[in-house]
């Protein structure tokens, strides 16, 4: 395998990208300060109120906040961060490992009107949560963990082992692939009909983020393709993604589609896109939401000359 | 906090990333098929040689290849993917996981002078391997988990969990900061004495690469930076890091410098830098070596007008 070129160009406008933008100091010393965190883990600290992982919407909407005082006292608590000065933490629900996921379309109906601020406070938290519930075991030895660093960490307790573990992020590729002014899309079974959005795919052991974009291209697509350029990224809470936004050159036209994958991949044109984009009814494909960064990246794609 | 601008540029040339450009195809449609991947595990296939997470070091130099017949029958297998149309294999080693870590210096001395392909194949395989070692039990509910899909999955063996786990890998930032013509780099006590490189820190969840970047120069030297851009990225295989390489400009020269974190951060000029990049000893700093990502952003940065 050839190893694809790294390379960027200007990005010109800022991309509106959902999730990112929290307004909160992460105020990583305090983490590591018993003495600071114990000072600011008071009943009157500030408390995302949530239901597992979804969040606790008001009639009002927007995100709801508490006190620590009316948090389970069975709940581990994890440190988000100062707002305004004020600490702000969430609750890890005992047993959520244990709960039926909510489907994600329930969950968009939920968090779909939050703004924009609203969704990457709580994106963040979700991410932070859900690791917890799903890493309470020592992946080394098997014994029981223990929350440490105020959340941002999860030490295991058995006395021969005392393996740490950290909150796990997955870096994962999603890319515009161009031909001749054409762009690449597919579309897995589980998407809406006739939706179409970027190629994906997570970054593995031992190869860089255009190594990553290109064997993903391969594997799904068939095709090879150069000129791999960073554009964006974002943080995705469904678990704990970084999408890494990319452009790339495809050497050639035809499609050998990995069907296990994908359940079509089609090229379509500029002026398709654009129709699509713009909710026109006569556009051969529906695209991604807003909130998700192949949006962000098909609008880019349109502003490029 | 203000969010920061993803902002790109174009790489003008083409780095030479250590630990990245592996010849291998990792035949992904192979680890989802087990008559496939069962027909491939011949005794007769390529067994790549570790002793534990070491390479065995022939000495005519290179990596050294066996066969599968010569593994541990109590190893776990994982397949590497096909070179030259072979099944390449590595072995985890039982009882890796309580082995004493082979210090750095002396992992360097031995992998130091495998040509980069061997490297770039070398790194993959060990992540991997190290991986299984330290992920024997599941996270979710600490029962032992087996080895899947040819060592690219573990999954728990607890009827009543069936959770499954993928190998993992840590996005970094690492960054070179300028301001007017002046680069920031800082140093952590446990480095050479003098040898100074960017700084860095893990992606956490909830931030874009962009606000990773701006989050760990706040917290590490105390200033607010802007337009970060991408520039390349990089595979680190101690143990699983992938390290995004960016370059971002200072809006202010004063530091404060996180003293838990640097023991040292400073403005070098444009001279320094190019001094202590040609190895000259009035050089005023050491920067790293060319197998780290940030001595390629070194050279790119020399590159840029
Ligand atoms: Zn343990
Ligand atoms: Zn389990």
């Amino acid at each position: 395998m050839t190893r694809p070129e790294a390379s960027g160009e200007i990005v010109t406008h800022r991309l509106p990208i959902v999730f990112a933008g929290a307004r909160i100091d992460r105020a990583d010393p305090v983490r590591s300060d018993p003495a600071r965190l114990a000072e600011l883990m008071q009943p009157h600290a500030r408390l995302l109120r949530l239901d597992g992982l979804e969040p606790v919407l008001p009639a009002g909407g927007g995100l709801s906040w508490g006190t620590l005082a009316e948090a389970d006292p069975a709940a581990e608590l994890v440190f988000l961060g100062l707002r305004d000065g004020e600490a702000c933490f969430a609750a890890v629900a005992p047993g959520l490992a244990g709960r039926a996921a909510v489907p994600m379309p329930e969950v968009w109906r939920m968090i779909g009107a939050l703004p924009d601020e609203e969704l990457a406070l709580y994106g963040g938290a979700r991410m932070l949560v859900d690791w917890h519930a799903r890493h309470r075991f020592c992946a080394r030895c098997g014994a029981p963990t223990v929350l440490a660093k105020g959340g941002w960490q999860r030490s295991c307790a058995a006395s021969e082992c005392r393996a740490d573990h950290f909150p796990r992020v997955d870096p994962v590729t999603i890319m515009l692939v161009e031909h001749e002014g054409d762009l690449l899309l597919g579309r897995q079974p589980r998407f809406p009909p006739r939706s179409y959005s970027a190629l994906a795919g997570f970054v593995e052991p031992g190869e860089t983020v255009e190594e990553a974009v290109a064997r993903e291209v391969q594997e799904e697509a068939g095709i090879a393709v150069t000129e791999v350029r960073y554009v964006a990224s974002q943080p995705w809470p469904f678990p704990s993604s970084l999408m890494i936004g990319c452009h790339a050159r495809a050497l050639s036209r035809q499609l050998t589609i990995d069907a296990t994958e994908l359940e079509d991949a089609r090229w379509f044109t500029r002026r398709e896109v654009e129709l699509a984009l713009a909710g026109d009814p006569a556009a051969p494909l529906l695209v991604p939401p807003r909130r998700a960064i192949a949006h962000q990246l098909l609008v880019w794609w349109l502003a490029q000359d």
